[in-house]
């Protein structure tokens, strides 16, 4: 047990691949989650308790070099409270950041960075002004604990706005003006011990109800590429970040507009495993216990689908020419992501027809499924 | 736990990149070894037990789905005892015959391969006879049991001879006449379960001190190529062989020599993991469970070095550009593999330039090592 020793708060499927990319380097990962038998718990030891039980974040802390997390609603509270205990890498500062809607718009701002209009909502008072400011629709968001879609809504008149506001709980939120946007793109890069940063090229990403469906890599566009890592890199130097950052941008006809970020591995990212030289689960590692980080360069292009709700018949899958499948190990669950698969090519047009032939294979397989096994 | 479960007896390096594999195709693996803290054991069940414990074979044999090995010298005859309760691959027959080193010879000779000159050594007077028929040097193995370089000798006057077989323990053996080999080359193919049958490229392995150390690939030759898979292809069949095989040939002036099989994921084809589009180890897991197999195209020409008896600073080798670690999480021990690295590139002399460099890296990382460290 001699290599570095990573604790890693939350044990879904991206501490699973931190895990499966850690053990080739020597690196040995212990989680904290609430099920044992999580998607990171299957591989790698695990302290069963709440993400935010304090004593177990502390015994965690006190058991590991550095201490990381594979969700993004970790406590940053918590986390601060073992900082004389334990090296937090990314911190508890860009953590609580990221977990503030309204403080990420103003930090985006603050970097110069376009970002959508918007205003905070904190009473009924605030929500009468919004679509003058805004127009409509207006996209509500809770300022806290928004993910992949829960805690938003997208709203057309003031009726609708009130009464989303009051679904969501009346919480502090935000409104946004709508944007225009052509497509969404992320950017993922790293920050090591040295200050030595490094970026995958942007990534094109599909949502489908709300959750990211397909990603491919590279968006290639020298200057957009150029506009995001400088951004980025004033980001991560800001806030000496170390390890993995991701920044999701809409890209409308007027450029980047900064939408959220991610201090974490992201699924926008998960193509690296096949598809660059170095994953980002690697690089995350590399940065976080001080190793150099690994190259980023991309193996051709790369396409990435989600797997959500239901499980296709892994026959069938592993059937389709160069599919690479990566299988969470959880059960089934409507809207759950349980997986995903990635195909390679060194040819953007193959690689479309393939990634094409691949969606409409899914969704026979899960209509299939839906028929002979459905309620 | 939906997924296909694996027994493996042996818990090394072989069976921790096989579950390494496992994971993201959602099957299961399970140990069976004598160590908890083996190389495999750190990241999946284990059930610790000899590997000749016929209670814990026949234990392990009922919680699985397939059984199967990572290492050759597995007891035969107990997993002939299991097969009526799982599914065991390879099969017990073929593991027999690639434990004897003459029955291996024979079978080579029944499907036209050419060998090396060689006899049996039963007595002291076999070995009277042995110089007159095979010439100097020659190889003395033990029949049994061999594996990287134990149980073998190379003698060169009939004194020496003698000597090499006291110190075996007068095993069953057998003399083999010197092979003037160029190179040593080797052939990584699977057998899936529609007689399907994909083959790597040739890969080429230099050994040191008895034990492989670089492997690169892929060796390019056609006609070499067709021939080894032609042969490896009227093996697989003959024994209904379910999994991946290896075979290992001397090439001389004549053409290949078959040297001895291997009815497993084998040292030379760990280049698979980053090097061609599914793993050697992706594609056992596939085949013995029943899965399609994956693409064995190379993804660029790869070089392969085994990490011995010491491992150099993680941080030192992670720096080297472009370089791939693989940490057996072995303690280190004079002689023992405790990891690999691979380098991967487009082109053939930088490959050749870069691993150069590697190893001559290693060298000075090794010395200064002993310098500073050393008894």
């Amino acid at each position: 047990m001699s290599g570095p020793r990573v604790g890693i708060i939350g044990a879904g499927q991206l501490g699973r691949m931190l895990a499966l990319a850690a053990y080739p380097l020597g690196i040995h990962c212990r989680f904290l989650d609430a099920s044992a038998d999580s998607p990171g718990g299957q591989l790698a030891p695990i302290r069963v308790a709440a993400i935010d039980d304090a004593e177990a974040v502390a015994a965690l802390a006190r058991e590991v070099d550095v201490l990381t997390f594979d969700i993004e609603n970790v406590s940053a509270k918590l986390l601060e409270s073992v900082v004389p205990i334990v090296s937090v890498r990314p911190g508890p500062e860009i953590v609580a950041l990221g977990q503030d809607r309204l403080a990420e718009k103003r930090l985006f701002a603050a970097l110069g960075m376009p970002t959508a209009p918007h205003l905070a909502i904190d009473s009924a008072a605030d929500l009468a002004t919004a679509a003058d400011r805004l127009g409509w629709p207006i996209v509500l968001k809770a300022r806290r604990l928004g993910y992949d879609g829960r805690g938003q809504r997208v709203v057309r008149s003031h009726a609708e706005l009130t009464q989303a506001w009051d679904e969501l709980g009346t919480p502090p939120a935000i409104a946004e003006g709508w944007v225009a946007f052509e497509r969404e793109v992320s950017l993922i890069g790293v920050r090591g011990a040295q200050d030595e940063i490094r970026f995958y090229p942007l990534t094109e990403n599909r949502h489908r109800d709300g959750q990211l469906d397909v990603s491919i890599a590279p968006y290639v566009d020298d200057a957009l590429q150029a506009q995001a890592e400088s951004w980025m890199s004033a980001m991560l130097r800001q806030y000496a970040y170390r390890g993995v950052l991701t920044i999701e941008f809409f890209l409308t006809a007027d450029g980047l507009i900064a939408n959220e970020i991610a201090p974490r591995v992201h699924n926008s990212g998960h193509w690296t495993i096949e598809g660059a030289e170095t994953s980002q689960f690697e690089n995350h590692l590399r940065a976080i216990v001080g190793l150099p980080l690994g190259a980023t360069a991309t193996r051709g292009v790369v396409a990435m689908k989600n797997l959500i709700g239901r499980m296709p018949p892994r026959e069938k899958l592993l059937a389709i020419g160069g599919l690479h499948l990566h299988d969470y190990g959880k059960e089934p669950r409507p809207g759950r992501k349980l997986g995903h698969v990635t195909l390679l090519d060194r040819d953007r047009s193959a690689l479309t027809s393939r990634l094409a032939a691949l969606e409409a294979g899914l969704e026979s397989l899960q209509s299939a499924g839906a028929k002979s096994g459905g309620a």
